[in-house]
């Protein structure tokens, strides 16, 4: 790490860089152009809510088509109306996967990921992918959106994430996780391509002295905007023949090695991360419904379009399609309405 | 670092445990009870600017008497009604010392931050003094505050602070601060006493092996709440007779040890830390404006009272009668107003 300088390599029109987390028309979601007021949607939900069994369709119809914004106020007007919040509502009404789909759904985003990495924590689980939620909040968000999770986690909690990643996760996990939690990156597209070598150069000897959580790789993955680290991998590749996350899984077939593997593919392709995620919960015996409705809701309204050609490249079949295959009922109709489509 | 459970130890009357940073009546800068709107203060700089010379009386007046949020609104009204920023405005009419304080206080208190830091890491000085700024903003701020100045130093420097500071920082001091600029503490007061006596052994072992920059040292410096690190200090001087900031120093005279005592002090009294900064500023031959300008702009508005209280304990003398005594001009003015005197 011995050059930090940097060198503009790509502008937007206005000159001024644009920022990583634009994925302007990449949203599978579908709003109204016209948007029913928020008491009057609170008042349809709790009209849904009320009297012999509830009404799945007006909650799918409604929450279902409302971006983060709009599902904010609906939530400060549930709660002004009905004097409980439109979580408990939801909570006495709704169950099974459609149930935690709709509510993680209705969260603020960002308590959405205090609440999932707090699970995954207290979890006790062995391996690293129940840790997919860590990861892809520090290497698949914004830093706003990674900070506002840190935030909501200490509301939450009575304790800050990187303190409950240090008493749950071992080392050498834990000096990753740390490292990719408390980020906060340089926001726009921005890469220095001698630095790229450099930084490449300095993981490959990781790789091959098997040093995988040095300091100098920890600080390369969690300092450096994703641009950069995406030439930083592509020089990788170039100059050392393949992928840097073929390498890493060649050094060894332990946790940290399937750890590095997650971070260097989110930070790589966000895309391709969650169709993977979302092939994996479906492909085999069963279906991983956490899982698959984690990556749904997490990307919904932030590059789900692009989740779906990945998912048709690699599956070379339609995530709509797998998942109408492997899920049913009103957690399927959910699902559906999210991604874009009708049943 | 074995537990990490927690025991909740204060707790506020509604039974919330207490932001630690809520400083109610401690802060020095008098505001108004009618203030005039942004408009009117806006127009009275303007005219202050013009003509022949400046009244530096009218900027000390009106500045000198609004809080963060009231400075905003005049940044934002000077620049709509003249057609220029209110800090060009300031720029092109004042210099020298009160100038340059004029300027600072009148940024956003987080811009000020970041453009110090960014300062002191170009210095390219020996020592760890001019580091001070980036100690403070990491132990002796709210989380809100660390993360504002993080993303204004992204947004002005094209570059994250951590980035910078692993350029120009040398091992070991980079990985101290890179862990603290990092740190999104848990804000309200909650200690666990078990958790500090074994974190204070661990300090302890750290000390007497001479590896303060342990991976173990830096987590716990920076994870950990303000509350909880002075409860483990206290627990490390009761059990091992001295306080860890003078353990530290008898283990080694480096940059290592004073960077660290600068960190144990500014958690453990930030006003003793803002203290000491202004009495060495003052003390001694010369005076150093910069070091001085900046923890009475710091504080003005935080924790000054305490400041100067805790300024007469370890001096024996009055704050502001030493301030008084070393500057002179527009400077001595401002400064004055911002403590809550009058010239």
């Amino acid at each position: 790490m011995k050059s930090f300088k940097k060198l503009l390599t790509s502008k937007s029109k206005t000159g001024v860089p644009e920022s990583s987390f634009k994925f302007g028309g990449m949203a599978s979601l579908i709003t109204l152009d016209v948007v029913p007021s928020p008491e009057e949607d609170s008042q349809k939900l709790k009209k849904a809510f009320i009297g012999l069994g509830t009404d799945e369709d007006v909650i799918i119809e409604i929450l279902g088509h409302r971006d983060a914004n709009q599902r904010k106020k609906i939530r400060e007007t549930y709660h002004q109306l009905h004097n409980e919040t439109l979580i408990d509502g939801l909570n006495k009404e709704v169950s099974g996967d459609f149930g935690k789909a709709v509510i993680l759904w209705t969260y603020d985003p960002c308590e959405r990921d205090a609440r999932l990495a707090n699970e995954a924590l207290k979890s006790k689980k062995k391996g690293v992918k129940h840790l997919e939620i860590i990861v892809e909040m520090s290497c698949a968000s914004s830093p706003q959106h990674l900070v506002g999770v840190r935030k909501a986690y200490c509301d939450l909690f009575n304790s800050s994430l990187e303190e409950d990643i240090l008493v749950s996760v071992p080392m050498p996990l834990r000096k990753i996780l740390v490292g990719l939690v408390t980020s906060y990156r340089y926001d726009k597209e921005m890469v220095d391509k001698d630095v790229a070598r450099l930084e490449a150069n300095r993981i490959h000897e990781s790789i091959k002295s098997k040093e995988l959580a040095h300091d100098d790789v920890v600080y390369i993955l969690s300092t450096r905007n994703f641009y950069q680290l995406r030439a930083t991998f592509e020089c990788y590749k170039e100059k050392h023949g393949s992928p840097i996350d073929e390498d890493i899984m060649k050094s060894g077939k332990g946790d940290l090695e399937s750890l590095l593997k997650m971070v260097v593919l989110c930070i790589d392709s966000p895309e391709k991360h969650f169709a993977q995620v979302i092939g994996t919960s479906i492909i085999g015996l069963g279906t991983d419904e956490d899982s698959l409705t984690r990556a749904i809701i997490s990307r919904a309204e932030i590059d789900m379009m692009k989740v779906k050609s990945e998912y048709l490249n690699i599956y070379k079949s339609s995530l709509d399609d797998a998942v109408i295959g492997d899920t049913s009922g009103d957690y399927r109709k959910f699902l559906i309405t999210l991604l874009g489509g009708k049943i």
